[in-house]
């Protein structure tokens, strides 16, 4: 029948808080997960291997099978490591950056077992998200793999993270208003339908974020909200069945921006700059954005990383051929020019890209 | 085994906005529904009946096959009229106060066949969670039902409801606040286990509406907000299993008044004068909720109600016992006389109440 | 998405055999099940209530927070009960025959949690289905409630029980002959639409009895097929979301003698004897169910009951109204004809039949 | 909640039939299915290519994205394939024997959409299961996929398979026999839980064909049963999570005899002649089986073969260390010993194998 409700997968675990990794073990106890392999991330061992290797080898029922410092995203030799894992291995644990725990999420996929998602950074919303990026015939790709089981943030970790990934993440979480706008854009062009409960649910992850009044991102306060967000945005393309909610043109212009640099700067602060460019374009909550980035010295940092307009307006031309498919406020030709000159009248666009 | 992650059930249509409900037939339709019984609350029908009724005479596949106007809740008329309804009927819609909504969403129920919610006003999450306020043997109690399979909301009814019901709402959302730290002091006090993925929701639902700078309720980008953060709130409780994510120590006060009092304030209004005095007596974010009742009028209005402060303090010594499975801050025989200080201690309190 | 896989429901707890009901109390535990009350037929607390009750108090997790000597099935009185038991109930426990299931089973459903399913006796298929049999208004009806969480029969007890219940669960079986019949002849006739694999599990369940060689329904290896077979025919209901897997022309004929009739025979009496009718009426291997209910002593049986022919045509006549919207055999008005001659012809029918 | 009944994803087309092949659009279309990519086994296009092809062709609904002759199951190679497919594919069709349905179901659960399963022999349950046999890193290994969203059997194809393939599927069914007998087995012995339902399934499958009193297995009727009781079985592995209700020591005397052989025999011939040996090892329903074989030829074709006495000698030595893991009656030394001296001491094993 049409008239089932959805049913819609969420994580049975979500811990995010200070002092989470030292509890791994508890967490997992709890949803009755017992043997385990972890992947480290690179360096991530050294970090904060024996805090959690200590919190399962203390556990009675918890049994740690199996460790690798390993983070390989090349297909190839992701499915033979896949293969080759424990027979008896229960769940998969990934720790570290947004390459390890696409590689653990990716065998855990492969192998039909649970996921834990330990991000050590969240300067995007891939720890929480379904999907994949690995390298398939030397090309990147965005893959369907799975839902985390479980997530586990410890705050304690991601406020001594870099500034670049809080920045990443704050950009990541903010392009929701501009990915939702161009979302019920293509509706109303008769392209698509919008979930409206998958819509809801990242505007309601930006907004809470957004609407903070004094915005201070190195307290644990703001950095929760913030891992919430990025945690509701994964969970709203989940809901969507792709990832519309959570990425319009914006996106497209980053996406654009990865093709066309050597070293594109991380996804979430090249997001973060065209979610304000087209949220101008949009004529659509522009100020809100503007207040929050100048508030929370997201454009002060942006001005440190000396990004190009040049490449920006190359990525603007570039975009909508990314998803030919979809139809964003950038897939109109018209759009595309009154964005590559915002980039030079606006002012705080024309003073953090050089 | 116990490592399949959880399934929740979300609403398939979910359209709230301007000119909603002439369009309702076409939600229907997208969703495969085709023949289709109205329950009408008392009054409605005349008001937006033939608005209704229009939209779905004019469609090529969705049917009428019967309207009521009967919004009965005692428990033993209802089944009767629950099992005469014509046995064609694929789904039930309610359109009207929250009393029409439980008889519609029960009979729904029981019939095994989808509810379509259409709240007139929306002054309690009621019209989008799976719980019946319903009369068994004339005592009111609150009983499982089912998910509304849509939900509907016309901002163009909702604006022109009259004040009571945008503050009851407002109450209500902004009682997620102490809702969430009652249920994390449960936690802590080894009662119960907090789910994070719903807290997360009923958090970020209150949020998104207290951090609004400058809120002005009778805008529809405000009741928009209002209504989905709502919606997001009887999702909350779905995931949850239980009413914990939406309803805390200012819920048991306010359940408390309605057994004192003859003639109770609305829900929500309650809801939310108990949820500033628990704020206060939590020691959590009394000051923002300070805030946003003024800017918004909330306490202006609830001066114009003469509530009286003798009242809630009979409620703070009743509320414990509403739950008593339930360990929330105002189980705390401490926190009962601090609160009821704080009635008269706390300017505002002391000055909207009588 | 109209390409989701259909999900279905399937008991969690399954025990069929002996010394099932000494360990009723070893499979909740197994099932995380806690704190439960339990439901008894009339007479049943006599016979096995000490049983099963020291099972549950020798359990260190389980606990009897009440029990009831209740089958009450007029929905009037039950939704009074319903909705006074315990309120940390986590299970409902009826055991007994059919009234008494259907009493706990709706009980379990009102309150929305799990019902366990022990029937004494197994003359048909309503211990395994979602459905249930409930006065009201006076008026017998079939309505929806919830498939059992546990099902557990003790073929100790099923084995003692008299046997017109085994013939009636003979009877029940071998139906879904001719109820498939019934649903393909819909189906090529443009009513609706076969679920296949509903079909198909009915299918097997009835083959699976039907072939067995040499069938000593004395025997507990033939009552659990027969068990199991009514299992999977409650199940097929289920996936099919309507009764139409298991249930056809044949049982019109037994509604409708249920209606004409002050005392009507069992249900699966009834419908056993109407399966071979319209066997012959479809011309659809009665060969085999003749062998089958010679083979049993099933007409033998019937013999002795002295069900008069005169009965059986006036339920041909009556059986299409019963459900008009459906289209089987007997809705044609040629084949009510030639079953109705058939009673006369056929030298078992005019036999058994007096 | 440990309450939650157990969901289980069933296929949502299931037609097994004659003239199936040349509908195959009219069931995509009830499904929703529109835009598709089929993969033809070796030689399968040239035989029902065009049948395939026009049933899609003359639909309005459905479209043809792409074709292969491609049966590719080395996993190096496969997951190329698999994210090169048009972007727009909305399921993935897989028609011929075993190696292109899991080269089609491997490449639908790599990129998340339906499979559509169109054997044209049916010689085990692999159609209808979860699980595929792939070469990686040049070994062949079972590794977990998806269960199929549509299963179409054209028993116009079938019938008309050589012998050897009905053979093939007829040894698979009946050793659900065996495999449920150790199933319980290791549970008694304390390793493992039976999932009753499971099994139950399992079991019916079985003994609804072997039950059968004059089998002919070149007439429709029998393949129709023998291919819904191959969907059963793929059915009952996806409920249990595991292969043990299709699977025990009869298999793992085949798959011993696959590393052993050079040229090993169809795999259902294989555990046919090890169900036989391993029923006479349980002493557990070894007659009904010997009958069955007796009558439906099974023997005499074995016969042919010339499989040696010396190989099952080997791979009963080598069965136990397949799935360490487990615990069936060939884990016992002492069975190890019956069954090899009954290779020579039964009068049926002896003449069949050399």
């Amino acid at each position: 029948m049409g008239t089932q409700a959805q049913k819609i997968t969420i994580p049975n675990i979500l811990e995010v808080g200070t002092q989470r990794i030292e509890n791994t073990a508890l967490y997992l106890e709890r949803a009755g997960i017992s043997k385990v392999i972890i992947f480290f991330g690179e360096g991530i061992k050294v970090l904060f291997g024996s805090k959690l290797i200590e919190s399962i080898e203390k556990s009675s029922s918890v049994e740690l099978l199996k460790s690798y410092e390993y983070d390989e995203i090349r297909l190839e030799n992701l499915v033979d490591e896949a293969f080759s894992i424990p027979a008896e291995t229960h769940a998969v644990i990934g720790i570290g950056g947004g390459k390890v725990l696409d590689c653990a999420k990716y065998i855990a996929f492969l192998n039909d077992i649970p996921f834990i998602s330990i991000p050590t950074s969240t300067s995007n919303d891939a720890f929480a998200s379904s999907g994949c990026s690995l390298y398939i015939s030397n090309r990147r790709k965005s893959v369907h793999a799975v839902m985390p089981y479980g997530i586990i943030v410890d705050l304690d970790i991601v406020i001594n993270s870099p500034m670049k990934f809080i920045y990443s993440g704050l950009g990541d979480i903010v392009s929701k208003i501009t990915a939702i706008y161009d979302w019920y854009f293509e509706q109303e062009h008769g392209k698509g339908k919008v979930k409206d409960f998958a819509a809801m649910l990242a505007k309601k992850s930006a907004n809470s974020i957004v609407r903070l009044e004094m915005p201070n991102i190195k307290e644990n306060f703001f950095l929760k909200e913030m891992v919430d967000s990025l945690t509701m945005s994964g969970i709203a393309m989940e809901i969507a069945g792709s990832s519309a909610p959570a990425s319009g043109s914006e996106h497209l212009i980053s996406h654009a921006l990865d093709k066309i640099l050597e070293r594109p700067e991380l996804h979430g602060l090249q997001v973060g700059v065209a979610t304000y460019l087209m949220s101008l374009v949009q004529n659509h909550r522009s100020k809100r954005i503007e207040k929050f980035f100048i508030q929370t010295g997201f454009f002060d940092y942006i001005e440190t990383l000396e990004m190009k307009k040049s490449d920006f307006e190359k990525a603007i031309t570039t975009a909508p051929s990314i998803k030919p498919n979809r139809f964003t406020t950038i897939h109109i030709e018209e759009n595309q020019e009154i964005a590559k000159k915002l980039l030079y009248s606006n002012p705080y666009l024309n003073k953090i890209l050089k």
